[in-house]
């Protein structure tokens, strides 16, 4: 278990660092910039290579909610929860951490809102706490339909991190101007708490709403996965 | 048969929301938007994402099109071809009214188009209807071939829904511009409902023009598929 | 043999409606047009698609510089290149003339460039004649290899559609500035056939320098392939 | 072996001219152009389809900081290391000056910064050395983790080259403001040569940083593949 513990930490850290960091550092570049399209397959890849990397190891969760739903699903063991969700929140804030040492390496840096998640006036786009609330349920339960329908036997094995990875650059592609895009609380509180302030008094909802999505997404799985 | 439905509903809930709701949500945000770019991907990402995850239940249609095609090809029985394009409709419909609901949850939020199709005044790029029935009828039919052809015994297995999703996203890289992309009837009804006026109202060319595209699609790969 | 050339027909016109298609429909359109990655991913695409869908059945060439490579590389009989060659450019010529149909349903629609190759003054970037035979030549090179390494019986079997048709859109991706990219004698073909005038008189150089770079690219990986 | 070295050679002929060919010709195109989104895309397609084409040959590393960490973590012969980084590099300056021949062919060409690495005034966005030195070292160490794991026997035979490749694109989404993103000291040394004077100053770091993250990433892989 030594192991998995060091893959899920290595993983998150990946996730946080490569997808809240091609935000920091490259979504806006003057003119060339990768925009939300780029930030959506850095987050995606990020899932995508570990889970090809480590997933062997630990699973590849990389993410409470994703840890949760497949206990739900009677695919991971409650008693192992504790500890991965542990390691994950430390690797997005080691994540977190690092990049704010490498972004602030540069002249006239500005911490901004250093890719923090957030609702209403914290919203990207000014969507509600409501707008925010549901999206972040509604696609977290679909990321762990995804994730738990992909890794069943009825795929053929290998193509799994393929569909869970590009199913969270699909997320992205939708959700960044609502919530920044969160689906996994550990990718939100390594940013919340170098934001501070408004991120860590908007950080309740990042928990609750991927977490009920998630154990929501293993109940769906649950109920589809039943022999006809 | 209870359980496909459940997963077509699934499946084309996702297609609308996903797709739809990049497009409403994320396309046009200033500077850093996704752009017609980000909408392809999305909308190929739904079907990638569910085809792996259901496909093994329903078959993963999420289009009545491409219900359609599959029978005509003989690939799926026509007794089911009614419950699949309800519940493919019915999906379609709830994701739209979710759509609305968060996307609405914002300040000054304006319907616009929604993300329906259209022709003549109400093509994005002012194509005429002649236009927007060619390509609608032609990209279907390339679809439903993409479909039976990545599905059938000559490919290992496994692949299809990399073919299939990313079949999709180049259909929209293509034409946007003309009809903002249906090439599937319930995906249009989810829209042109919460538009109303026009869009109701030409709403008759993506059913007849998807349909009659995936019919076709379905002889020319059985024309194909019979030994040389 | 006769589906073999229905399946060379269709692939081709595909390619050539998809991928010029994304690039007169939607690279252009203002602020959420497709640019020259949508173009490049277009055309990578639809090869993916349709030698998933086809390639059983005709090995899946849609290209001229393709078939004449792996005749060079002793994979294809040399009796069966002509007709190959043949369906291709009408396939290709076929969805050009589509294409224009479609385009042309829109007020105030002008012809440009309508996609097709050029150099010198008709390279988009301006670049020179030896610019252009340079790159056509090394690129096709490259695509041979790339083709004949991931159909070979080194890498498992299904992943060369994904390989080759990536291979594609990166080779777009480096290359529309200089030539608009054609390593494909059929695709440039259909699109000149309807620019006339220069893309006509400039058309042998898309004819010579993708066919060189094929027969070279076939030479290199049968020195490769030797066993060591 | 002689076989193997050209594979090599050929491989990082294709990263350096697709990579940085796609950065010199068309990243900064007027309106159309690929930006930094593309120029990811760019590098990781080369290495997907060259490992897909040459990587039964010679393994696939068309990189001196690959071969070592392979070296580090026991994959690869130590004795193997100095043919495979000198035609590595052969490979890469070859690539640079073909670009070059092919990129001046234009009117009004201005070498520019040619696609070379650098940090402080030499980085994109202004970044210093220490966070210059940090990234590259970071994202070469998760570079060789996720080629170890995703080479390794955890993982079904042939979906390497994509974890691989798309692990490129992802590291470039991140870091080409920081250093226009190296971890591969022969991608540096082919530009550097011919951007002369800072460029060739400031290599030094492009071989110290990844050479390091590459024996690191070598290092925590073994300590994660050592049964549990």
């Amino acid at each position: 278990m030594q192991k998995s513990l060091v893959a899920e930490f290595l993983g998150t850290f990946w996730l946080v660092f490569g997808g809240c960091g091609s935000a920091v550092l490259a979504a806006a570049y003057p003119e060339l910039g990768i925009g939300f399209v780029g930030v959506a397959f850095a987050f995606g890849l990020t899932v995508l290579t570990m889970a090809y990397a480590v997933g062997g190891i630990s699973g590849g969760h990389f993410n409470p909610a994703v840890s949760l739903g497949l206990t739900v699903a009677g695919r991971f063991p409650a008693a192992r929860l504790v500890p991965y969700i542990v390691v994950q929140v430390i690797g997005a804030i080691a994540a977190a951490a690092l990049l704010y040492l490498i972004a602030s390496g540069k002249a006239g840096f500005e911490l901004g809102g250093f890719a923090a998640n957030g609702y209403g006036d914290h919203s990207p786009g000014g969507y509600s706490l409501l707008s925010a609330l549901l999206i972040e349920v509604l696609l977290t339960m679909f990321f762990l339909i995804i994730i738990l329908g992909s890794t069943s036997s009825r795929v053929p094995a290998g193509f799994a991190p393929l569909a869970i990875g590009l199913g969270l650059t699909l997320i992205h592609l939708v959700s960044i101007p609502v919530t920044n895009t969160s689906v996994n609380p550990a990718r939100s509180t390594g940013q919340a708490l170098f934001v501070g302030g408004w991120a860590l008094q908007q950080l309740w909802l990042f928990w609750i709403a991927p977490l009920a999505g998630g154990a929501l997404g293993g109940l769906v799985w649950k109920f589809l996965d039943d022999a006809d």
